[in-house]
């Protein structure tokens, strides 16, 4: 199972990418999903030679999405957007470009769903000629005002399938979805578009709604058992960890890794 | 529409129930949701009596629920409270008990909410008799670990379908509900059980998980179409202002109650 650790490198985010790497090698991480706006001023492609000649895989790039805005113009620039990230992931050389659907712009999040929809169908294409697939990832009803109104994984079940499943399908993270009581249903429904598989922990209490995500096995969710679901639902691929966390980011990477390390071990392997 | 208005007491946390009541007569809100902890020792009965007297009516108590425990004792002692709440209920002089469900023991969600379903089954009988009804009131999904492991309307829905509907229902509180994708079709599914709808706003961004909710008007919820859909399933009881935020508790209630009817009117009627 260590070989499908993945490091997202939101989780040392006061590292550098390249930094991040040495740390992934240095503690036997094979993986890391990296994050836009740390790619360096070398660009994608050599970054993703960096990362390869270290012996690493890029396991996914977050992150595109964002499409709900209050102007057309605003939406083409974000679907403008969106094709850059595609053209970075392509670059980077990963095949999953993780997609953060975006707030509504004002009270209506039916319209604002509507836009989710109608801006991945704009880039569907452009992702299919870079073999890049779009990865939906619902994130926490906490976050619908915020961050996205795609909001579970039924939701984004139904949305990736109103597109070919070779190239939209779902990312699911722990955080996101462990409240649900339709999880296992839409777990096996994903089956076939599951394209990314994410893990950290609930705090009780909760410390923090943005920062407050927790290292396995510091919080309250069944992790095994949703792994366990994902791959019975015929997904192989990587496991990243992706933790947003005050403390952790405050941390040292040397301490964070073999911790990391170990909780994946006793939590989710 | 004013006279469907209730200030559940909660939003002035402040005040003594014979205050709130005042408050209350003073600013022509003919309605109050009393909570149980804010009983007076004259006790239920004599409160209920206090109340009337001064021309409003109880739209409802909050609250039963919290059956998930680790151990058959513990389950048992939270469905005795349970009954002592169905008696305050009645004393009181209101037909409607909130439900809020409670978080689970440990890490294991579903059989929490087994313990949920096993819980309200052990108190319908005596909520007959009492004639009280249980609304289940769904808590947004970032109090899943802390406050109800019931997080969606559809699961109060599936939950309540399991009783009869004159015992056993929903309450609709919009701060929960609000970012559901299924929303509106589980509004017109609970048609016939809804017991009780509570409004608030949900700000951005959200100054806090407990104390963040907002007045009327100065977050993203859809309350006034929320409240039409409600009202299309056939719900004409009251409108309950339930507002856990800080400097609403911290405000004085000559400011906040003209501005909770003003609001209402504006947003909600």
């Amino acid at each position: 199972m260590l070989d499908r650790l993945s490091l997202n490198q939101i989780t040392t985010e006061r590292l550098s990418l390249p930094e991040a790497v040495e740390a992934c090698r240095r503690h036997g991480i094979g993986r890391i999903g990296v994050w836009r706006h740390k790619l360096t001023a070398a660009g994608a492609r050599e970054d993703g030679r960096m990362i390869r000649d270290a012996g690493l895989r890029v396991s996914s790039l977050c992150r595109g999405g964002m499409f709900p805005a209050a102007t057309a113009e605003e939406r083409r620039a974000r679907i403008d957007d969106n094709r850059r990230a595609i053209e970075e992931a392509e670059s980077l050389g990963t095949d999953t470009l993780v997609l953060v659907c975006g707030p509504a712009p004002d009270r209506d999040i039916a319209a604002a769903r509507t836009m989710v929809a109608d801006g991945i169908a704009a880039i569907v294409d452009d992702a299919r000629a870079a073999g890049v697939r779009l990865g939906i990832e619902p994130l926490h009803p906490m976050f619908a005002a915020e961050r996205s109104v795609i909001t579970t994984l039924g939701e984004a079940n139904d949305l990736g399938a109103r597109f070919d499943p070779n190239v939209v399908g779902v990312v699911i993270d722990t955080f996101h979805v462990w409240w649900d009581p339709g999880l296992y249903k839409e777990i096996a429904r994903a089956s076939g578009r599951i394209l990314g598989f994410h893990i950290s922990d609930w705090l009780v209490p909760l410390p923090d709604v943005l920062l407050g995500r927790g290292m396995m096995g510091d919080g309250v969710i069944e992790i095994r058992r949703i792994r366990e679901a994902v791959d019975a639902a015929g997904y192989s691929g990587s496991v990243e960890v992706e933790i947003f966390n005050r403390a952790i980011w405050d941390g040292e990477a040397e301490a964070v890794l073999p911790l990391l390390r170990a909780r994946y071990q006793d939590c989710c392997a």
